[in-house]
């Protein structure tokens, strides 16, 4: 049996995490990628829009629309983001020359908006940045939410405490009320967060094997994971965390892990607790919209199908 | 000497007195209007969009792009709004035919990030509602701060109490975030507040005197204001505020106008003084954005003009 392929946006602030992921997503045959919006987050988004650009280069597909997003948070000042985890240009410090392809004139959100608008019920949103993107798409255009075919994120945390705060992840704190918005949706929403994605590391052993494979994307990681590495090194994990592929990962094998419908909320007003994911698991606050809540995940199937997609270029 | 008309978009919610502004607008050789994108505020934007299309149609400009703008504030569910001042359908109860026109394909924000950008320098925003397509629109191409040529609003208070609250103006408490984004964008703003739009009363015998005029304006104004009338007898006052027109006033002539040049921002997380706007009249906030908040008004001559515009249909 075969099944049309998923048809997919990845909303993304590469990124080195980001950049294993969307090279994931490229190279499998279960999606098909209708275009790149960017976000800041691991750098600002005039970086990550190069690095994008640099991404569908790489991958052979120059066609893929990459689209702009947000330079900041909804309401608040962007505070800098993660350039002490993924280097200053996003890509661990690494020097690349610049693309040769440039951004589509329409920003992000339009993008998003035009394409859910002209393929209703097709489109899939991945989102693995902070959610700013997709809530000026739904402030600009609200019918996206009964129009898309579902939307995957990256963030948050409902089961374990946070990256960024004792109980914030790093996407979600740095736009808690994009966050709220995109909850609040009433669309189909899977959250895969820190419950899962801390769950799935590659050991020095595993990069060290897939540095070994040798071909152009396995040479990029191995060159854009060292500063990255070192960083969570520094944290005392001999190996790292995939955060951003355990969402592309859901897509394209749904079986990997365990999940929980919940009403999930975003604080917003509380500076302590910005961007916490509150999963109401006992029902107390009675609202029908429910997001799928990844809890678990099989770790070894994920490992060794990302070594394997990520082995052979199509 | 000629000059050439002010181009500009109104952004707005009719509306018993945004009607009354919108045709003064259409009635007045030193503006074009490029387009009205309509928002929530006295009643639902689903039906302040059908009333715009009214007015273009009224206004016997049917050419003039009508683009429907956002259903609710950015953060908030929409309260229901001014239904009680402006009658439910937003025009006093009365029934009129359905418009013959429809809105165009894109949304309000949308229209207005593609209008500025293709005239750099050219385009001034009218907003005589709550402020969320303007805020969406810099959320989406935060370039047209730098490219409008500059922002004319009808909302808050600077030195006289509230209209919904004790502190707020209903424009800017529809939506506080909203306008928080609007007076923080760095461009170019007027705030025409309830500083001086209560200072300017259509009394009952200029009422009558407008009615007596018996053209199309004349007549459909006074069809829609008697509902409008007996809300703001019921307040005590013996004539009505025509707060939006005061905002097309400044436009047609900033003479009438006493201006003060003063940072202004917009409380929206306190929830007694939602939608306060402070002005820092002493610069205790060293910040370079200042808005020009009108402070007084030549309400005689404002009151003549409206009356000669409205008189002679163009």
């Amino acid at each position: 049996m075969t099944t049309d392929p998923i048809r997919v946006i990845i909303d993304t602030d590469p990124g080195v995490d980001d950049s294993m992921a969307i090279l994931l997503a490229f190279n499998s045959p279960e999606l098909q990628i209708e275009g790149l919006t960017t976000i800041f987050g691991n750098t600002g988004t005039a970086v990550t829009t190069q690095n994008a650009l640099r991404l569908v280069e790489l991958a052979g597909r120059p066609d893929v629309p990459v689209a702009a997003g947000a330079d900041k948070p909804l309401l608040r000042p962007f505070d800098g983001g993660g350039w002490m985890v993924h280097g200053r240009n996003g890509l661990g410090e690494v020097s690349f020359p610049a693309p040769r392809g440039t951004p589509i004139a329409r920003r992000g959100a339009q993008f998003i908006v035009d394409t859910v608008l002209a393929n209703p019920g097709e489109i899939t949103l991945l989102a693995v940045g902070p959610l700013t993107n997709l809530a000026i798409a739904l402030a600009l255009e609200p019918r996206i939410a009964g129009l898309v075919n579902r939307v995957v994120i990256m963030g948050g945390s409902a089961t374990v405490p946070g990256n960024v705060s004792a109980v914030a992840e790093a996407n979600i704190h740095n736009d808690p009320e994009a966050a709220h918005l995109v909850f609040n949706a009433g669309w189909p929403l899977v959250m895969v967060g820190l419950d899962v994605t801390t769950r799935t590391i590659m050991t020095n052993a595993y990069l060290d094997d897939l540095r070994a494979i040798g071909n152009r994307y396995t040479d990029f990681i191995g060159q854009i994971v060292r500063h990255y590495h070192a960083f969570h090194q520094q944290q005392g994990l001999e190996g790292i965390y995939v955060h951003d592929s355990s969402a592309v990962m859901y897509l394209l094998d749904p079986s990997l892990f365990t999940t929980r419908d919940v009403y999930v909320d975003v604080e917003y007003l509380s500076p302590h607790l910005r961007g916490y994911t509150v999963a109401d698991w006992h029902g107390k606050r009675q609202v029908q919209t429910r997001a799928t809540v990844c809890v678990a995940v099989d770790s070894p199937r994920f490992l060794e199908l990302y070594r394997q997609r990520i082995a052979t270029i199509r």
